[in-house]
């Protein structure tokens, strides 16, 4: 089949993380059989999102606008800010329904393995957001797995020496099971792990 | 999150084949933090392939011409047409280097409990297709599940009802697959491996 718009559909969908080259033939012929509508409108959602979608100034997450509305809303406890790996991440902590402080998104972590280091993630951005004099709490909320644990370690350290007396640094509690991911946990565990925070 | 573009991004890949909730996410994230060259690429690869890809007007695969390069290969034996389900299932029978004639692709398969009869498979094209006085044998060449067995049957019927004695209608053989130990085949292989033996 020399067709190389086929081609080329199979190959961008291969970029899609987990998808490899049966999945992405399957889901191009399922696209261009069945659902050409789908097409479009995957198409088109790309092309809005890839523009549109931007890093808060706050916070890190995605958002369209300049600052977020989590982090707009005059209702949550600007005293306490809770650090995630991802936006996945944030959305399962607001599930649990057990948090009313901001967060900030590292929009990754450590891995030294994979070449992610200190600077990859948002270390240099939250001890900025960390010393807005108004923050008196930062709690640790990377996931249990290696290199969450060592991301929290990691960053314990530099937001201690920052802040001094005047800044508490916290971490989940072990209530998590050990080497699971956050936006995996179960919504109460979750609430207890936030309690329970040392 | 009241983003719409981003939710919009994540349900538009939801309609993926095998895409649930959690890998959609996934891929919005990674695209949107780490590809979105990749995302551009994708956009805009579906946006071609939506409008450029037609089906080939002899053997129904997916092409950008009216007859695709194999329909128009002089080298290729026209007397033999082998039908297969999908575009994919023709590319595996191209790469095993055993086949020199045509092809029709049926894109489907019958399967009642999906609501895909015979009028949703490509039963009346071919029927057409096999009519053309060069066709002498036609290779069934459909899946070995339930689904495909009972459209190969269902295709035996027709053609050889429409073909009477100029048309040779056979099925791909079944057997042991090679490289593969006795003891682990399922029975009824073995049993249709013995009876067919040669």
């Amino acid at each position: 089949m020399a067709e190389r718009s086929l081609e080329g559909l199979i190959d961008a969908l291969r970029r899609l993380p987990g998808v490899g080259l049966k999945s992405a033939q399957r889901m191009a012929y399922h696209l261009l059989q069945h659902d050409r509508e789908g097409a479009q409108r995957l198409s088109q959602a790309l092309a809005t999102a890839a523009v549109a979608v931007q890093h808060c100034e706050r916070c890190h997450t995605f958002t369209e606008s300049r600052i977020c509305a989590t982090c707009s809303d005059p209702a949550r406890d600007a005293r306490q800010l809770l650090v995630v790996e991802t936006p996945a991440d944030q959305a399962a902590m607001e599930r649990s329904g057990s948090y009313r402080g901001l967060y900030f998104v590292l929009m990754g972590r450590l891995s030294p393995l994979d070449g992610i280091g200190v600077d990859d993630i948002g270390v240099h951005p939250l001890l900025a957001r960390a010393d807005d004099g108004v923050v008196s709490e930062v709690i640790l909320a990377t996931g249990f797995s290696a290199e969450g644990e060592a991301t929290a370690h990691v960053l314990a350290q530099a937001l201690r020496a920052q802040g001094g007396a005047a800044l508490t640094v916290t971490r989940l509690a072990r209530g998590v099971p050990v080497g699971s991911e956050l936006e995996y946990v179960d919504l109460s565990t979750l609430a207890h792990a936030l309690s329970d925070r040392r």
